[in-house]
């Protein structure tokens, strides 16, 4: 019984990791739909929510599953109750890739306002913070778990400098209006993909240390 | 053994109800700090936030007791796994609130752009559904729960209708942007609070029918 549970507990930390890694990938691809002003694969990436959601789906069912038959105590049942929260957070990055996609579907009927390079580049930070905060999820890191939430600060500085340009774009042309607005819920999506990271790491340090962090910080202004 | 899980079953009820209750209160005084320009109030509804927050704290502990003391099964189990996931979509949406008075904060500094009719109107819907939401939850009412999910497209077509409106402001007199923007954002969150309150009803659904029906709807576009 019990290392049928153990496996069952690896089966759903791999499960997790693929999801995230399919989450991961659906970021990567919507950013390069954006820069590259690609609809074919903004397209594709809107279609391939599915199989996160799918993924979603199927954790949830295994950590139900879990809970039913194994009836798990302390650690493991904080590692489920957890897993089933991250799917959560996950599902909804996957949103917001899909929503960057919309929106760089739209920007393609104009022509570009400005080269991309803060884009990309909060999104690599949003991209290493989901990233972290899996790692520390599977490795019961919460020292890693912590980093992400420190990580966060940049991302939200970022959007708040990169908003401030954008308005100034549109103050002096207002033909730039709907670019410079579209780009700017762009950010905000990056934002909140790296919010859902952050949600994840206040999980971890939860699950590990057993002491609630999240509310301790004020949330992000928006 | 039973009859004392069935009273502890009954507090975690009352505790998601009197979350919901507070979170319902936290939206209506944003709005209220909004329309009446009200800074002091709008101080107020950022600082209760942490009550909110506390009551997540003991929703989720609740649930972790639960399922480690009665190793509940089948419609219990699911029950309590639901409630720890809505206590996390009720948070959201008092952070939500939150930053409505940020905002709200940030437009008194200018005149008002406009008299505020159609946010006052989102928001009603939205806490319409919150409510439903939550009473589908207690009393295990699919029906109702699907009827959320229904009401969410019309918060977000008021939404997109909203944003055209405010992009013609901003495009005539550039003057108005930062205003029109920061209008926009909180049109946006009450579309948020919408969503979390349909992602509630989905829950439900789920709970009720061991269906799932979240990711069967395209996601809304922002």
């Amino acid at each position: 019984m019990q290392r049928h549970f153990d496996d069952e507990l690896a089966a759903l930390k791999d499960k997790i990791l693929r999801m995230g890694a399919l989450v991961e990938e659906q970021i990567q691809e919507a950013l390069r739909a954006l820069v590259n002003r690609d609809e074919a694969l903004a397209r594709q990436v809107i279609l391939n929510d599915r199989r996160v959601n799918t993924l979603d789906v199927e954790v949830d069912e295994a950590c139900l599953e879990l809970l039913a038959l194994y009836q798990p105590a302390a650690r493991d049942l904080r590692f489920i109750t957890t897993a089933m929260k991250i799917s959560t957070e996950l599902e909804r990055m996957s949103d917001l890739a899909e929503n960057i996609c919309e929106r760089a579907i739209e920007l393609n009927e104009e022509p570009q306002l400005k080269p991309y390079i803060d884009i990309p580049r909060m999104a690599e930070k949003a991209l290493k913070m989901v990233w972290n905060s899996l790692d520390a999820f599977v490795k019961w890191d919460s020292k890693l778990a912590r980093k992400v939430l420190e990580d966060d600060d940049e991302v939200d500085d970022l959007t708040g400098q990169m908003f401030r340009e954008l308005l100034s774009f549109m103050i002096e042309n207002p033909q730039t209006i709907s670019r410079a607005i579209r780009l700017s819920f762009i950010s905000k999506y990056i934002e909140r993909i790296a919010d859902h990271a952050t949600n994840i790491g206040e999980l971890v340090v939860y699950m590990v240390e057993g002491k609630i962090i999240r509310h301790t910080n004020p949330p992000p202004v928006e």
